[in-house]
């Protein structure tokens, strides 16, 4: 069975608690059971993690290689902006991201317009609020 | 019946024609076929639009704007990162509109990782290829 | 009798429609009967031209300069900050420009802070509405 | 009967003395006078106050606003470019106030291109010369 | 008994008057009477001095220099940003300055970030709304 | 009682051993007991928490907004100039925030002087030595 | 018979009419004529195309592709500096290019110095007055 | 007799006050009386002026010009970099200015490095000390 | 015996994993082999530590600088451009850095030609491929 | 006969050596034999002179201009980009200079995109490969 | 007798000879003549170098400071923006050094308003002519 | 026997000469004695040119080409940061080069942060002092 890697950086734990206004209610946990559910219908498995730990990250990302994980969704949520150090985990991987922000980051602050993972990443979905993970797992699952 | 807008700008046209070892083989023709196909399936029509020129596309928009349709995918291609008068028109319509890139813009020269557009679309996907489309279709159709 | 140009740029045949809580419900119809009948009051003779097109607004300088038109009022729009063509347009024709914006442009986005076009102008008027038209009508009428 | 200020910066204090090749060879005395003049036609009286003191327009500026004046013509010469108190002491004054220049300041200098004042004013008139003092105190009149 | 200056810059006599929603009702007078009051318990005294004149608060650093005063708080409003003399007056004054603004200045404009005057300052402080002159005065009075 | 959280950010555990000559000799430890003895009278309650861990200090302000604390004293360290994680984290937290600096960041290198996460934070104090954790906690105390 | 395309863009059908003094007395037409001639000697044809939009120019250089012609002269006027869509129309056409330019484009304005065309044609004559025309096209016709 | 103007900026009047170490310590008073007494030989006449108000320095050059004076030896202090009024004043004066920094400015920040008077003076000597002054009073006396 | 702490940051631990094409076959734990095997024969003891957690580097140089350990040599990885806070680890460790880079830094994006560290350590050497960390390692037992 | 100076330099020397596979095999010997043989069929004569001593050029430009020269090519090589002293040298010769290159300038590094000698040349050719040394040398012997 | 070198850089062999409307028609012999008969006045003695070749500059500046030549004037024309070779040179030499410059810079392109060298010079006088070397003269001679 | 060059490049004649106390005593002829000595170990042989002139350098390094060598260390000194040609002379010569500092020059003035010949150069190497030549010898004569 194809697995299909989900990985949540930065403040995501706070999805559902934190500003719910603009995130929405639904916690990561529930939006981790709803993908993972979409995943069974499309032959995938969804192997979830999240951390604001960006060492973390990183070494989950070289334990997900190694055990040959190939395909992974990433909102690296302000490491997006900030992290060399993910960016070259993410491109020393040899695996496809497809990066996913749940707001417009377009419409935010200047710094957040720039994403130094975007570049290593196959694709970048932004706005779509949780949607765009579910785009994201389409998209992987057919290829 | 939902009618949703896909908007092409500049040289979009040439899909299938220009540099196929990148973009593929399929032309805008056959995408515009399929993406209708998919369209029914979930309820909505296309309404297409390809051109070149700038005024041509903002003509268009304001004459969607007027009859009524409030759903858009738009790729401007070249226009995402020089036409101010593209943005005011999208931001001007009253429109929902999701931006698509067809190659990820983030990999390309410098100049091409500013969007004018995005800022006043709800949403971008970028490097997804011609998935892309379809996932703002779906997207959009189930609003 | 005297004749002077009013031309307007990208999206200003939307006025009236396009927000109208901030552009008022006036249409740029009625400015410009309004204008027409200022002019009249001051000997002179409006002719109007609105395009979404830079290449037809730039054809349409050219056409106004050869018929020996030689004031006009100009509401670039969104080309007023990115239309280098249109700058040398107006350069070239050997008539005397007013640039008007119907908002105060320093208010807005940075890259509107910049215009191309306001240094080949005589003279530039923003932020007082419709009322900017008017202002400029008369300068040039009174010249 | 409807008081409307006349603010002029640093140096407008030499109009007519100063480069009357370029100004003009009317003295600001002058200019006032006619300003005092065609206000009295629109039912308006003129309060006008010249300084090359920064310091002392602030003053001015407090002064009118605790004297019920709404309503202002300001133009803040060099000020324009460097005044940040200039523009705190404009935006706190709940007065209105259109900011006039005599000459295109677009074709100027770089550094005069940038205006700190025009964000916080209604509207901006450049390079109608001393007619843009009569366009502001007319649109100013009609409010 | 210790003398601390209290320097206030431009339109800081407009507290209580500018803007209350923002800065309180509290006037000028009535805030250093309190500072009065409050430095008097801790066996000091204030020196106030307020200026919308860039020049006069120079003049006046250096009169309270050669007066022998050696402490003070000043709030420069504006001059923060713009004032390079400002700066060469306290650095060159030999006396200790904590920077004082009531609101967080790196919540609002961009210009507003960058301090010419902080670097010659011994300390700075800034959002904590009148409780800064307070916080500084304490500091001061301690040292 | 009152809980306000004092978090430390990167070699701030170093205070007292890292450069005393420009530090002090005091420890953390040390500072810490001061604060919680100072809160004390003050009626509240210090919980201290330093890390050199980016995501353990984001892990703690997520736990004590969690527990229901309300109040923080930060001293981010070197995050204060490159973690919009942090900056989200203290966003997100609905909590209020003071940030101090023990030295006068304005002095020092150029990219010192930007702060991702005093935008975010009610008020800055930098310059004061330890004090400036005193003046924070009794401005927050009497909050 | 080879042939060779000479597209002309912005302002360019003003030869001879604009400015004359600067650009000489020739009108285009009478260039075009020339450089037919002289392409005749070399055992080539000109097509020639002029248009003040964008996207006729890109347009036609489709067309032209599809026609089959392989070598072109091009002086995109202004949309030399600001026309993504017309580099991108250049780089997909599989054709040859010359950049002309009449004037010396280092000497005018800093925004004319840089050429988002120029990278994706072979080469860039400029400052030759019309000669540049006849010296791409010696060069063009003796590949 | 000729007269040559010697004019001092902000904060001037410390020399001989205000770090003697780095500025010597002779007052200004005594340097006036040293230059007198020089152009005295040199068949000319001093008038001096020192202000820290921008303003005033402005009303004096007015004055001087309306009087007469033809010749100035500025040194503007801290308005050299801040002071676009003072480059005005001076460019509309018809006076001719050397400009004299008793530093060499471009030991010190970044932004001393640029002057906004030079481009309209003259000439202009740093880092000779008193003898700037010397050294420019003895070019305008040749004159 | 003289310690020398040999310390490498993200992703270095994928050494012989990751593109082994560009970074050889060797592991990380090899080349650490080796360097032991060196430092003894110059007399000298290697302490090894890597991580792709900033903190936990932090922590580490702490603990050896407080261990009595003053030589390090550091591979930073992608922490080289964004730590501020390994920066000031290092600057308050009272121990000399060499900082070593595997690949040559000016041969790859812009943003890896920038150290925050190098200013901090004694030397920095790259592009010498593994070879740099034996150069570094002679230099420094030799002091 | 009309003498046309052709000026190469640094690097130049290395043609037909240096990556033949990008500059040809040809060497600059052969070329300037070439280039001599065309010019005698225009009626002309070639100086040739090449140095990689910026200051060797400056010389020669010089002892050219005192000779009466009055037309030249100049290939300058990584001057172009660095050498204002070279610039000064050709503008004050009061030669007519034509700028080659024989790559297409543009289409590498950024730095090589700035040329600061072009401005005071009559003209630029580039990416003509060794083409372009003949189209100047038509266009200067046909003047 | 007191040496006192005057070195001149790139293209001042064109003195009297170069655009003689703009730095007179005087040679640099006879300038050199003159300074040498005003040194002699002043019991100095001048040892003069002029060369458009940078390093002849620093080969002869080493030698200079190898006889024991402690005072220099030099202008070291386009190296001055340049040449980082030369400031090394003067910084490294020992000897104090006033830069001259016959013309404004200030009122020159913007490149030219910055000096590489000044920094490293005791002095720096720009705009007085040939008057600048005689002030420079003076001050040396003095000390 | 391999040939190793070592070039140095402006005012490294000056060392044990210019500022001994950051340089240190040793002459530059005596460290390529003691470098020859090195070479000489590892069955190398040292070529040393240094020059004052980035024209000499440039020779050199196509003479040496021609000759066949293969492997330099190369410390351009100032031209580091200036010399486009001397960056094209080592990237077209075919040879492999260690470029070596002996200062750290990220510790010092911005403008030496940024190396134009390091992205030619296969390795760089600063800061280590005199020691930094030797291992690049041991590095080369290894390869």
């Amino acid at each position: 069975m194809k697995k299909i890697a989900v990985i949540n950086g930065a403040n995501l734990d706070r999805l559902g608690v934190r500003e719910p206004e603009i995130y929405g209610e639904e916690t990561l946990e529930e939006l981790v059971l709803s993908l993972s559910s979409e995943a069974e219908k499309l032959g995938a498995e969804i192997v979830h993690f999240q951390s604001n730990h960006e060492g973390a990250i990183i070494d989950k990302i070289a334990e997900l290689a190694d055990a040959g994980v190939r395909l992974a969704i990433i909102n690296p949520g302000a490491f997006t902006h900030t992290s060399v150090a993910l960016r070259d985990s993410i491109a020393g991987s040899g695996m496809k991201f497809v990066e996913v922000h749940i707001s417009n980051i377009h419409r935010r602050e200047e710094f957040r317009h720039t994403s130094l993972t975007a570049p290593v990443c196959a694709a970048q979905i932004c706005g779509m609020g949780r949607e765009g993970y579910f785009a994201a797992l389409r998209y992987l699952a057919a290829l």
